[in-house]
């Protein structure tokens, strides 16, 4: 998505080979029609698909999800959340996961009254490195039964092998933006 | 709003003399069609006033915040994050908030680049309890010198007092359904 890899260029920030800071229109200030662009064409792209949810985490990802819902005629988000990885909680689908960026473990939940085996999912998730939150995500879908039809990622760092792994696995990746290599400061993308 | 307090009373959970669960259609499992109506409904009630920019926090916020923000013409949104009270983190403003459902304090912040004392920001939030949340997101504005044009709420719980509190230091506040009371079950609106 041109509009994307524009704003990257223009806006984004690096820090070392592997991290991109995007906060100046996506994951702390948001650029709304940027994003709800970036709905409509995730929606677009998935629309030959039988798709009822959309499941996201938070948070980053609840805007890019609100928007792409929008665009598949309003059908229901649900994020996950995320929690100390010692709570207990009744009543979740629970799984770990390791945030690069963060270095830390956190037990993401979602409550068994929003996911079930009648659901047809598309995980959309604001970035994907090594495809730790998508991982989990899926894993949740599963527990539930519930049949994963796409994952939608805003952008990608192809580099770290997430995208790799998720489609490995049999799911259909969609990426807005490829990042294949950031190297002193310049990102190339695929 | 009528179709908010509709969905309240039809679909929120109450727990207790002072909490509802509304995890159905606003802060786990969102109703995009509904949050889009909440966001339109702000937005008409702030037209008269300038506002460049709009505030809110992580998570629950982000998903109205956005509405309200394509309804404004597409302005920003910043989300202010939530973190350990022990971090300190540089280049940002910095207060401190105790969520009443969670009864724990978090580190809130965001970064002094995307609040200036240009901003002429609107405040917006699921719930309001006793406005701390909301109190935080006033506190990080002053700290940048941006001027609070309004806090526009979902569903504001009239009796933990939050709204007064606010009004009293001289911010209108809007609230889309305003509980007077929780009693054996039964929701009281105003």
């Amino acid at each position: 998505m041109e509009a994307l890899k524009n704003r990257i260029l223009s806006d984004g920030q690096c820090i070392g080979s592997d991290i991109i800071k995007v906060d100046s229109f996506l994951n702390h200030q948001i650029d709304v029609a940027l994003i709800s662009e970036i709905g409509k064409e995730i929606a677009r792209r998935f629309s030959a698909k039988e798709i009822n949810k959309i499941l996201t985490i938070e948070a980053s990802g609840i805007s890019i999800a609100f928007a792409t819902a929008q665009s598949m005629n309003g059908i229901p988000v649900v994020y996950a959340k995320k929690g100390s990885p010692a709570t207990i909680v009744e009543g979740v689908y629970r799984t770990e996961v390791t945030s690069f960026t963060k270095r830390a473990v956190s037990a993401v939940t979602v409550s068994k009254k929003y996911l079930s085996k009648e659901d047809n999912i598309l995980i959309v998730d604001d970035f994907m490195a090594r495809g730790e939150a998508a991982l989990g995500l899926v894993h949740l879908a599963e527990q539930a039964g519930a049949k994963v039809q796409g994952i939608a990622i805003a952008i990608e760092k192809e580099f770290q092998g997430g995208s790799e792994k998720l489609r490995q696995k049999g799911y259909e990746v969609l990426s807005l933006a490829v990042i294949a290599s950031i190297e002193d400061g310049h990102i190339t993308f695929r």
